[in-house]
């Protein structure tokens, strides 16, 4: 029964079965086309019938040459894609909605699972302290394996952080912040070591930009992460075309995964087609292989299987679905992940920012003037158009942009409720409810950039040396 | 004329070309597809017909969707192999002439030149050095840009060379050495840098191999090469799963390649399909960068502009071939190159050796036993079926595997050409052709078996040291 097709298969993941019947669909083409023997080509074929049988028993699709697992595919090159369904993946994101992606629907379509009341209060219990509001508001909305790494934690197990940016450019925004204040929430509360990936080598592949720009982008974008306020002792920073070459076990790790994922699956996952570099087509290892603490020996003194917890924003899922696909194959655990919805821009929740359009949202070196005119010229309102319809129908806080940016950054809960009420009776007007934005952004900022002056290239070459960091393992 | 397409397009690659087209044409088709305005699909079909234009007037050919331009071709998938061409790739050669591949043909499809009387005299006058006789025999036989390292190389420029090895076992043959030998004459005539790439990421991507595996290799073939007697002051040992991890100059310039390579590309010059790992279609770019001096920055101080020349056997020519397109893209010279003929199986010049089949050579372990065995029981006779007929009508030294051997390992000129009249003539028997053979390969296996054992593991670890040279850059 050794070659029995359902044998060793029961092993195999969804994408590695789709591999299998695809590899078995060609050999099947081969030989018909080189005139084989009739028995051999009846028993590939018998073989690819069995092999099509298995991958419906285990995904409940059927075979589709070309279309990976559904579970596993990101809607991203349009073909596959409902009328109605919004488009995300790590370089799009587009919804015909004002009220922005309708992240329930995405939960479904990427398999995760939303962060519920549950779990929110179990994070408390764990940690002892009150859930940051990003949780509370469900900015961070979905996760996947969170209670697996709150199982460990209460069991004294440890586990580590891994967030990251692609340095596109020099001017970080607002919304740039959110996975990193949260990251540093979960660090201070969790007390775990963190690890953050810039990808200049992305940048460099993705964009018309030189690897000494990218690379400056890298150490530029580090200091605004850095003045968040991040502890030197417990956490490391790399730009991938520094650390790559430093770290043999970071290397070695990119080359299993690139091993285990072929071009099929990422045409599927990331919507890459045979005109992209062969750099592109090979970075999804470079992004997964931090999910892998054997990646960072320094840190982990040599540990190879340590969790990792992942905080991004949901349109980066796809590499880490990959990561968790590839993950068992090589003997590694797979990283747990915390999604949150994306930052909308200044003009409305339909798209995702672009730091290449300075309107588009408040930037990080903004002035108090500059963000003063910015929100009452550009932010998107839900306010009626004349104050008389306001009064009276009141205004509408679920497209209102103003508000969407307080629901991100005014910590106090009771106040935003109030403002929400407020607005909705109509008792607040747009410009009042923008001023409320204004004040709070304003100092906001200031204090970031007071903090990211006092970030020497000193402090940035110490977060970015490898070194061991404030835990024993 | 900015838009124009023939304005820009001549400062492109016949590779970068065939891009264009191919992206054009995927544009015309998913704008036909998408049913836009007549006047947007004409202009791009008009422009997709001038780019064609101007890829026939680059290239000499006619576009054909799929097929790259043919001198960047290598012919290994079946597809595009005319009835009576060899087959020879990095991963498989085939020929169906008992003499073995026709390398003048290979010259021709490859697009390279041949080392001609005039290149030897040439090497003879620069280097005062009688030319080694594998240059004088033809095992070298074919060249790209030599004379471009000669002209440099009078003008007192420096260069480099750059060799490697696929670490596919523990076991190397006595074919395994040619390049290595060869390499070692070069550095001692030319007193030059040498740098040695074992590819065990290659290794461990293509086979069932563990990671730590393909290192082990590495590390046993390091010391097979270090037995051949280079200079630890001039030579540089790497293996890249540790080189990659130690230098941040490397991974830049694979970087570089990667991004300037696609899909389409590799897939045209390696035969590579959409099943294939990504770490696979990406590893081109790893053997390439070596190409170029600033991934040893150690070695080079830093200075990028250094020619490199790479004397391998012509199965390699692909990957230098990819890396020759996309030099002058990422501003480095072309690396030169030195090609030699393939080593021939005891059991007939048909195949390239295996190192899987103990009898298809002589392997660096054997004792003089089982060389003695070997020769006289597979080495592929040209003599004739009796001793009578052998007389009468003399052997032939074209298909004769003992004397294919001894053209490689017998130094001797004079002796040479003796034994090749008296075999031909029929003086000389199989069985004393053999006993030659035997006499030659003995006392050569064993005193390499008597250097390997003075290669200690610290001896090793010098040459994988990355460090600088003992020359002046």
């Amino acid at each position: 029964m050794a070659n029995s097709p359902n044998c060793d298969l029961k092993s195999l993941s969804p994408l590695q079965l789709f591999e299998r019947v695809t590899e078995q669909g060609e050999k099947v083409r081969a030989l018909k086309a080189g005139k084989a023997p009739k028995d051999e080509i009846d028993a590939a074929v018998r073989m690819l019938l069995s092999l099509k049988l298995s991958y419906k028993t285990t995904t409940g699709q059927d075979y589709q040459a070309g279309l990976p697992p559904k579970d596993l595919v990101l809607i991203n090159n349009g073909t596959t894609k409902e009328e109605d369904e919004d488009l995300v993946d790590p370089w799009n994101v587009q919804t015909s909605n004002a009220k922005g992606v309708d992240y329930d629907k995405l939960i479904v379509r990427f398999g995760s699972s939303k962060i519920d009341t549950d779990l929110i209060n179990r994070i408390e219990r764990a940690t002892g302290q009150k859930p940051h509001h990003f949780l509370r508001r469900g900015i961070f909305f979905s996760h996947r394996d969170m209670d697996q790494v709150l199982d460990a934690y209460e069991n004294k197990k440890p586990f580590y952080l891994y967030t990251g940016r692609g340095p596109s450019s020099q001017a970080m925004h607002v919304g740039h912040l959110i996975p990193f204040l949260f990251t540093k929430w979960l660090q201070e509360v969790f007390d775990v070591p963190l690890v953050i990936q810039l990808t200049d080598d992305e940048k460099y592949l993705w964009k018309d930009m030189t690897i000494e720009k990218a690379y400056e982008y890298a150490r530029e974008n580090a200091k605004d992460i850095i003045a968040c306020g991040f502890d030197v002792n417990k956490t490391f920073i790399f730009s991938d075309l520094d650390y790559l070459g430093t770290s043999a076990g970071f290397y070695k790790n990119i080359v299993k995964v690139q091993k285990h994922v072929t071009f099929n699956q990422v045409k599927g996952i990331f919507g890459f087609t045979d005109s992209d570099c062969i750099g592109k087509i090979s970075f999804p290892a470079i992004q997964a292989a931090p999910s892998f603490s054997s990646s960072f020996p320094q840190i982990f003194n040599g540990k190879e299987n340590i969790q990792c917890l992942i905080p991004c924003a949901i349109d980066q899922d796809p590499y880490f679905r990959m990561t968790r696909d590839v993950a068992p194959r090589i003997g590694q655990p797979k990283p747990a992940l915390l999604h949150s919805v994306f930052f909308p821009a200044l003009q409305g929740a339909q798209t995702k920012m672009s730091a290449s359009d300075p309107n588009s949202s408040i930037f990080l070196t903004d002035t108090p003037k500059q963000i003063k005119t910015k929100i009452n010229k550009h932010a998107f309102s839900g306010g009626r158009d004349t104050i008389e319809e306001h009064r009276k129908y009141g205004g509408n806080c679920d497209v209102d942009v103003s508000f969407m940016y307080l629901t991100f950054f005014l910590e106090d809960d009771d106040r935003l409720e109030q403002l929400k009420q407020a607005y909705t009776s109509g008792e607040l007007l747009t410009g009042e409810l923008k001023k409320v934005l204004i004040e709070t952004m304003q100092p906001l900022v200031a204090a970031h950039q007071e903090r990211r002056k006092q970030v020497t290239d000193e402090i940035v070459k110490q977060f970015m040396t490898p070194r061991k960091l404030a835990f024993e393992f």
